[in-house]
């Protein structure tokens, strides 16, 4: 029996490489739904190879402009809007929702499926940073998977197996040291948005290149673990290790680590979110341990990178804490790379939107969606005032 | 409920280290019979601690001898010699049998415990070597449990986890490379006794630092990964790892590779193989690998050392032949170790040897002992005629 799988977000970088996945393996997954937003162009492709039931864009202008491009005799049904995920995430008979949608946008569609019942592989960060509290526990009570396809939680996944979660001791996630790890303080105080978006082991988006320079990447990825994994945030530590290709570990009670190890490649755990429990061969990138010659590791300087520290802070606060710290950095990053504030000042802008919101415990979703707002005020108040 | 333990060979270095976890866990372990073959002063002192209700040991003389140093208030069975040893792994009620006697020794017992539907916790390397087939074959058919001690074996066993076999694609064994890796072959030539006893890492017992200078320890190793993990000798491989933290790995079909790291302390496989399938906390040594900086790999040079290409063949022919490459090695290890042949003469005599036998395919455990016989004889002859 194929596997029936919905991808939301299938023109980004994730959901291209997940269709590469689907289309790999024809005979294991059967595509029903995808959604891209913006790029009709690649949607029709995708559309026309994969032949889905349904597809969502962002706004009703954009669907004619689809449906007009597409045959009469096509039989498709598209969407848009949040609306037309909601109803993606919740098509019957799907096997699995990969969502691969980035920014808070990503949680309403996240939600909606767990509360419809569907196993979940979920590539969007800052869902389960803002409100794993919720989603983790929606999840549970209906005994759900919720697989991460990042590349850490995906090795930690891996790493974990069938061990028992009383036996995990640590959750030890990896973490290149983004383009900026080795300079001095002062030569960070001076640092240009192009020094800072040249990531030493891959391409990505800027976003999440400056998250990875100030290591702010790995503190939501720290907030991440602690909800997929179900582990208190004292049992979760990072390490420097710059080359990358151990992507986490796991330490048990006893002594002993699991690593999961391999190449660069995002398809990797892209599959394995996709096929879990099984896996399947593909012709993707495999690595060479005897060419790699040498893994290092480094204890992280949270002196000279603060904003894993705030991470931390965010997540032991708890609450709407997460959501504020998301909000503040996307707000103080878009800054940094307009050039209107240096990298140095990015925790310092998340640190006294953080002093200044009022927490609340046990939220719920709209709660998440005020206290992003309210923190996004927050911080582009600071980001002027700066100046 | 406590498990009921027994140990054969406890005071050698596996066995004291298998009673130490024991008395750190005495509400999980009940030691119900041990044996300690000629060291009867340690033997009589482990039964003072540990009240056993049967040992073992080498013969009738022994036997008394331990037994009149006991007080009569004691209630012990003392019982000698491999019939001693057969009764020892037979006991009733016992839930797991630790195996750390060495040599070709082991095989009885292990064997005959394993017809009486014992689960067996392996140290002894030997007799996974020469029988491996034989005894994986019973232990199957009576759905045991043969859990490796070797913290090579043990790591895989652990990264296999509740992984599918044919998800396996390559176990792949680290080696330390031993104490003559990096010598030239000329200096290889003339390497003493002494020179070859140093290992980088740890300190052993002289026949297996002999073996892991020649790189045999890993043959021997790759035969029992056949075994252990049930899996074809063209899926398991060697790789260099001088630090030996990794202490062997396990790729997948889909690119993924689990590592196990952990400290060099024989007590946490040791412990692995006593508390499977749980873990429990211990106080032993915690590895910290940003102190240890880094681990790096090389490729194994077979020229340098034929004796792993000569273990590959030896299990790639089968039969009675991984029999006869253990006991030449043992003779021509011998040999060297009594200065009577050179370190590069190893290799030769064994090929020899293997050259001249007579393969017997599915063989018995009289087989194997016939093999194993006929092979001392003839690298014996080898060795002198060399002179």
């Amino acid at each position: 029996m194929k596997k029936k799988i919905v991808i939301l977000g299938s023109t980004g970088s994730i959901g291209k490489q997940a269709l590469t996945v689907v289309s790999d393996n024809v005979e294991k997954f059967e595509l029903i739904g995808l959604s891209g937003w913006e790029n009709i162009n690649l949607l029709k492709e995708q559309i026309f190879k994969h032949k889905p039931k349904i597809a969502v864009v962002k706004n009703e202008y954009l669907a004619k402009k689809l449906k007009n491009s597409l045959s009469k005799h096509f039989n498709i049904k598209i969407m848009w809007g949040i609306r037309g995920l909601i109803e993606l995430t919740t098509i019957e008979d799907t096997d699995l929702v990969v969502i691969a949608i980035t920014g808070i946008a990503s949680l309403i569609p996240t939600y909606e499926a767990i509360k419809k019942s569907k196993n979940i592989a979920l590539a969007s960060k800052e869902s389960m940073v803002v409100a794993g509290e919720i989603l983790t526990r929606e999840a549970k009570s209906r005994n759900l998977n919720i697989i991460p396809i990042d590349s850490e939680h995906n090795a930690i996944f891996q790493c974990i197996g069938n061990e028992r979660k009383e036996n995990i001791a640590k959750i030890i996630l990896t973490a290149s040291g983004g383009s900026l790890y080795n300079l001095t303080e002062s030569a960070l105080n001076n640092v240009t948005v192009e020094e800072a978006l040249n990531h030493p082991n891959w391409e990505m988006g800027e976003k999440i290149t400056i998250d990875s320079a100030t290591l702010m990447n790995k503190g939501l990825e720290v907030i991440e673990a602690r909800w997929f994994f179900d582990i208190p945030v004292d049992k979760i530590e990072v390490i420097i290790h710059p080359q990358s290709y151990i992507h986490s570990m796991v330490k048990f009670i006893d002594g002993s680590i699991k690593a999961q190890i391999s190449e660069h490649d995002m398809k990797l755990p892209i599959q394995y979110a996709m096929t879990y429990p099984e896996r399947i061969k593909n012709n993707y990138p495999v690595i060479d341990l005897i060419k790699i010659k040498q893994l290092t590791f480094k204890s992280p300087n949270y002196k000279k990178f603060p904003c894993l520290k705030l991470a931390y802070k965010a997540i032991e606060i708890g609450g709407t804490m997460p959501a504020v710290l998301n909000a503040a950095n996307e707000i103080a990053v878009n800054a940094f790379l307009n050039e209107r504030i240096k990298i140095v000042e990015i925790p310092a802008i998340i640190q006294t939107t953080m002093k200044n919101h009022k927490v609340k415990t046990n939220p719920v979703i709209a709660d998440i969606f005020d206290a992003d707002y309210w923190a996004r005020q927050e911080a582009l108040a600071l980001c002027v005032k700066n100046k």
